[in-house]
């Protein structure tokens, strides 16, 4: 595909589809790229049918631009600290013809209440950083590091400031390692939060989970509602049905 | 089959097959039977080689009856509030030649503290009432609905006096409804257990999970591992696998 004339493009950065709705998504694999935890998430959180919609650590937008496939007024904003990241958020905006509905920030999600105020939000998503600050596996690559490991933000910051950013009642929607789990149940309740709706993702029928989708509410009441499994590879090699009409199949209509 | 002519079987009750290395079980239909949770979460424990194991709200005794299966040495304890319950325990204790390795006790989980001391157990288990103790479901017979709801021992109680009972390093494992997973996860921290190992029970595939098998471990270190999803019913009426072997297949060696 040729890229629309008026968003550059820069060194090393290419343009993807997005896999919904046929939209696109600068990205560049040297510096970051979304992953099927940015699309799960973006299709696990309850969007809004109206309201304002905050992706926290949005690098190059994935999230929100898949969300306003499934909303028909809600609008959104995303924050990045990296500023390539949001620079290519930025153009993706752009690229998708969204501006308008969705605005991108630059800047860092500790100071984002003085940003944008408390109970500011009916929904707020993130895909944070999963790996601690000085665990082995650190990638030496700076963007990847930032976006990766809790170097500038930590699990209990994106709570805290989640829960000070949401309205009473909207909802803080998270993809994890599943191994995290008990932290951000304890992170959600310490900061008034109450685990509402939870997927966990098994990449086989017979393996352990790697990753967690997880929404808390602001002022929620307890249950927990743990939906069917999310089996990747269902048989041998292929994805399961779901995914399949994810990545390859059919359009989404309207959430 | 005859029952063993030392042990008398009273009104209503009936020996069972405890579908375990041919152990049976007397059980009563107005009373107390043992169910697949039972069976799950003595198989879930981690069952220590020798040392000392609690079932608290042991009921007819099924859970402990299967883990002397799982371990060469270990001993075991079982307390249960309802004296018709406890009567049969005592009996299948002794139905299955365990006098000595298994001693049921009648009394209140809440006093077990003074009876056992603090620190002394490696192992608890506990299947608990799940239901509130005012739930509209509230069964109107008085046995099954001190054992299912909670009546005469809540939630928290049950991990309060574990994490007493419970050595430094000891595990605590518990089956439940998913729906309670963030209390669950909640109390075990505010009394000084790490869940470390967890387990979904989903009926079906495409269905949310029942249960929850999850097992704290006391001063343990965080990160939790959560095992392969338990799916009861894998293709129409049929047991899955797994629990085609428990209920209809080959015998257990020991773990």
């Amino acid at each position: 595909m040729e890229p629309v004339s008026h968003v550059p493009l820069f060194e090393a950065e290419r343009i993807d589809d997005l896999l919904t709705h046929e939209m696109k998504i600068i990205q560049s694999h040297e510096v970051f790229c979304f992953s099927m935890d940015a699309v799960l998430l973006a299709r696990f959180a309850s969007v809004p049918k109206r309201g304002r919609v905050l992706d926290m650590c949005t690098g190059n937008g994935a999230i929100p631009l898949i969300m306003t496939t499934r909303t028909p007024e809600a609008t959104f904003d995303g924050i990045e600290i990296q500023e390539r990241l949001f620079s290519m958020a930025s153009r993706n905006v752009t690229l998708n013809g969204l501006d308008g509905r969705v605005t991108m920030h630059h800047g860092d999600v500790k100071e984002a209440v003085e940003r944008f105020g408390h109970g500011k939000f009916d929904l707020i998503t993130c895909n944070p950083p999963y790996m601690p600050a000085m665990s082995g596996e650190q990638n030496i690559r700076e963007h990847f590091a930032i976006a990766r490991h809790e170097i500038l933000l930590n699990l209990e910051d994106v709570i805290r400031v989640g829960s000070q950013l949401l309205k009473n009642g909207g909802k803080l929607a998270m993809v994890h390692r599943s191994t995290r789990l008990v932290d951000i149940i304890s992170y959600m309740r310490k900061y008034g939060m109450e685990p509402k709706r939870m997927r966990l993702v098994y990449p086989r029928r017979d393996a352990e989970p790697n990753m967690v989708l997880i929404e808390g509410m602001r002022g929620g009441k307890p249950e927990l509602r743990i939906q069917p499994p999310l089996i990747v590879y269902e048989k041998g090699e292929e994805y399961c049905e779901e995914l399949q009409e994810i990545y390859f199949g059919r359009r989404d209509s309207l959430a």
